[in-house]
């Protein structure tokens, strides 16, 4: 996809893109989700405004649109949802420098707070003022970028070139999440790896993985069609469909299905090797109890299984597995000093096309209720895959 | 102590030294300890043949004095316990160098492969084909160290200079344990350390902390002597004593007790602390569930739950604090080159004494009974804290 | 040194306290140094006005005083010097939280952009627009703190508790160097480290590591006096005292001399270990090329070899034997992430006293001249060792 | 390639295999290479007898074969050359399980104590008593492959599955040296690294270093030819040749030809990304004083210099920029734990066909002095391109 000239997206004069009003898709209770006018304000010294132009859906703004809650957090006002998202600076604040109107802008859209023990050491996203769009967690809310267009640090936008387009530059949010995931891992040259789940983030996640090294990447779902489609784009190089009646048995002991499962996986990912002794590393991106279960039984000895997935905030979990075979547990919590890397890997073009990746995409923030209502669905009216969606703008 | 003269361990003659005929103390069932005269064999080619003198008493002992199993682990033949050992050498196999008769040795009672990944890489804890002594996990078990002599891989033995007493050299044993904990964990200058359990491994952990930097190291248990030994002969900085009662509510929510426990150990360890974030990292040397919940708790976000205690193999776990603040579970099992380190560190003085932490002593392997009673319990007969028991010899 | 109150400091109301006009210590040239008065602003929303305290005298200040500039960096205008300072907090700017008047407060002179790879991923210390007081390399030049008062951001200035005089809270600043030193190597248990000189950073390198856990600790100098007052003062656990003449050869080999003194320290440091292969980590604190190669041969295979002072840019080194044995060459320049460290570890009190180490005072910005003087002297007129001078003011 | 029959190894009976005479190919003095019959004795309990079937050509062996020494070590018995090998098991120790007669192999032909700091650490490649094949160090020298039969212990004997040919098997060895150095590096996804030296072990290293994620790896070289190579080949992503003359100056400064070619690395290495600082990790695969000065300038701040290339024992460097970037100096000698990772990367086809890279294939050991001649030179008499010479038996 070709940048976009600016004349493209504001046929009018410079002066007025700035204007005071702005249509944003705002949520108001549970699948209420209006259009509504907001006023927007000049942007601050060191922020730019940006023309929001994709944002992705993810799984937190279906659970909000349909629950007006997500996990622990119940929004408690108005909120516009998304936060996967590009744009094209339309203004500059004062002190900003670097940037022009016009630049193509991947969006990152939590503000850490730039002075904590955490945001000094460069583990930001651990910073315990962070606001991040389109979460419930900040009071007031910190709106998310289904809005026309946004004032946001200049800091935390990503120019990206040409050649990558919006809604590219919108999944380097979920890419973010796998960078991270994959860097806090140890991947090694020649590694096996496991993955459960196989939507946007376990596909990039067992994408980052290959790119990291490792050459046998299992990517396992429940899913057969996002089991094939990954391995068919090259996400991951072996697949397993896990058919949870074939694990099923009349006296189970305890964790008799996830030690089956496990055994079953193995036998797939390890296939060849001398001594079989599980994955390298295995990443749950499910958010499942189950998973992380046979992740500690997935796993070698001294291996690690990274929990990607949110989900269940209760596990219970069989550690002896962990403690005999001192496979660590590496919990991941969005992401950090992502967005640079993942434009270089972008633009480099070493991984599967994310444009591919957008099964659907919607146009107008007034589709966006559209979007949540198929967001929720595995596959589409059409009987097809639905993996991810963009709303365009 | 000073080292003892060859002539004081056997006044025979050198020849007579590996007579084929030794004392052992044998269990053949739950609490069935036998004194039983074996054979043993020349040292063979890369062995030493040990005089054992001194063994320290540890849990899994006294599980399989009670109970005749460990765990999982079921004895199926009469077992020799013991596994925290130091002696003199007596005899020298053909291909053995760098040692002479009479040198002290402490014993390093797992004999691992040397061949798999594992051991190639250094981490041969996790061997599969690991032999280790007074375990039932190898068939035919691995004798323990409750015997007047056993021939034991020179590789696996470690000469200890003169002021190193022999009991001492069998703490060791334990000492590895925690300096492979720490080690694993990433101790940083200046951090805050929360160690739950003040066992001998508890205590051993926690001195290995400061060792290593830590300026805050506190000690939760829930009995207050041991706390009070911990603070007062130097293990720890602080104590917090649990009581279990205190943390009972009518209407408890889900890991309410953890949550409040965690709550007021923070406030003791962080107290004066800027930012009260918790511990960097949170050590269970107790094996208990609600230890590893409130672990949770007290760590800071981007800090360490390092799992030293063995204990329950299931456990139900509040997983979303160590997801939401990147919290990393450290799995721990046993340790690999602590033994070296270890005779550094005694040598040095840098740590409180091992021997004043053997508080009770017993003489001769038919003593070894008596130990084990007394190993269960909290108190002597005389009121005295039980912490660690040798069985000399 | 108990709290200073905030009378004691400023006699008069607090509305003065940011009185116009300040008085500063000013280098115009080659020992051109003078007192000046200066203007200074209200602090802007995000600074501190500290009035300073005390300023420790640093080599790199001694250089700039003796040739107005400092390796390659050549002062082109009127510079204050000074670095390694603390004081009190005498007005705060609007956007300012967490501080009040009167707040006691060390220093971290360098401000870094904030916005780069390096800041964002907690290495500020390499950030490429890095402004540091004192240095000439900011131009316009960030002055020093050898002035009356100066407004410093508000994130760099950290809070010191009433135990800790603002003498210690100086010298945080050599302390972070050897914090940070510290942590860049890898200090194990137990480890052996040989330090190139006794000065007052070599000196802290040394306590650094006893405090992360190295057990022998060797310091080497050419001055037999600061071995011993290190020795003595618990900084390290060995001293050697580096005789040039001893090492000279009629016909010396390529690197003879640093082969030999190597071979004399090792036979020191390893004293008792039963294979000696050299140090685990060797730090050169003297920026001497002649210790850097010798460093190279102290160091066991796979250790470290740590350049800590500045001085010879273009070194003659043998790396073949940082190739053989896997030596790695570790680059510090200055520090991140120490302050909230040194503070911690200060409060500890496990490091041996700083105010100590401050054999020289001055009182008055007018007798930073006299300071200088003295500071590129071994000894003072007395012929008392001249380890660390403070101006107080 | 497709796996041998022994019938065609050996077209005789079994028994006959480790008949006691072999053909090898010896070093008596420079450029004095003699075929010979040597006698082989039956294989120890712990070992295999190999047929050897392919021997790569290394650097070391050409210095050998030209002066009877390389480096520092001179031969002082006759030596056979040759330690890039594969072959065919052709009998078993009576302690060997897992291999069978007519396992095809791969050999790792440093033969480490098993015993010592480093080798129990899983760095056995500083074993200081590693024996390894083909080189003078130790005494009596540990022959190399370049004979008809070797005994080798079966644990260093790695099983190559079928599709892998005896060549690739062979280039095990010089792609073990890369995998090491590329896994002690810190290779981050997307990072940009420079190479240089373009022989086999360069483009190997710069293709580890892509399988590692590194998205831009620019190879260097003055060899234009073997920069085209590479790059038409997939291992590197950008060439830069280096014109020694462009690089001269009139009135050169210190390191002025290092700096200026950094310079036009950098640039063409960089070009596109934002903030241009330099190569997360620069690789010196010449072992030349030029390649170390310029890498030191080519890296980022914070990034790693890594030595690769054995040549220049002594060199002089700007260690001011290592100092004022902490840029660290890796130091590479062999490998480690290298094999098993190599097997899985040749096995999975990510890597560039090292089939391919060998350019010269000379039959029996007879040839091998034709093979040394040819080695030395950059292209053969019809002018084509020298890279990888081996010989097979």
């Amino acid at each position: 996809m070709a940048p976009t000239a600016l004349a493209d997206i504001y046929p009018i004069p410079v002066r007025h893109y700035n204007k005071a009003t702005i249509q944003a898709s705002v949520l108001h209770g549970p699948r209420d989700l209006r259009l509504e006018t907001r006023t927007i304000s000049d942007p601050a010294p060191n922020e730019l405004q940006i023309a929001v132009k994709a944002t992705g859906v993810c799984g937190s703004d279906v659970s909000y649109y349909n629950k007006f809650r997500n996990g622990d957090l119940q929004a408690s006002a108005p909120l516009s949802l998304g936060h996967e998202s590009a744009g094209i600076v339309v203004a500059l604040g004062d002190a900003v420098s670097g940037f022009q109107i016009g630049d193509r802008v991947a969006l990152e859209v939590g503000v850490p707070c730039d002075n904590c023990r955490s945001c000094l050491r460069g583990r930001y996203n651990l910073c315990p003022k962070m606001r991040f769009r389109s979460s419930a967690k900040s009071v007031p809310h910190f709106q998310g970028t289904l809005q026309e267009r946004i004032n946001h640090p200049a800091k935390w936008c990503h120019k990206i070139p040409a050649h990558i387009s919006l809604d590219s530059a919108a999944l380097l949010e979920p890419l973010s999440v796998a960078i991270h995931a994959t860097r806090r891992a140890t991947i090694e040259q020649g590694d096996t790896v496991i993955v459960f789940g196989a939507g946007s983030v376990g596909m990039l996640v067992a994408a980052m993985t290959k790119l990291s090294g490792a050459t046998t990447v299992l990517i396992a779902d429940i899913n057969a069609r996002r089991v094939e489609y990954a391995i068919r784009n090259g996400f991951a190089t072996k697949g397993y469909v896990i058919r949870p009646n074939k694990h099923h048995h009349d006296e189970p002991s305890q964790f008799h299905t996830a030690k089956d499962l496990a055994s079953g996986i193995v036998d797939v990912a390890c296939a060849g090797e001398l001594d079989v002794e599980g994955a390298d590393v295995t990443f749950d991106c499910t958010g499942k109890e189950i998973c992380m279960q046979t992740g500690l039984y997935t796993t070698r000895p001294g291996g690690q299984l990274v929990m990607v997935g949110m989900g269940t905030p209760v596990q219970t979990l069989p550690m002896s597995a962990s403690h005999l075979k001192e496979v660590d547990i590496i919990g991941i919590f969005r992401y950090a000093n992502t967005y640079p890397i993942g434009i270089k890997i972008l633009s480099s073009g070493v991984l599967p096309s994310l444009d591919d990746m957008v099964t659907h995409r919607f146009k107008g923030l007034g589709a966006a209720k559209e979007a949540f209502e198929l967001a929720g669905k595995g596959v589409d009216a059409d009987g097809n895959l639905v993996l991810k969606i963009v709303v365009e703008s």
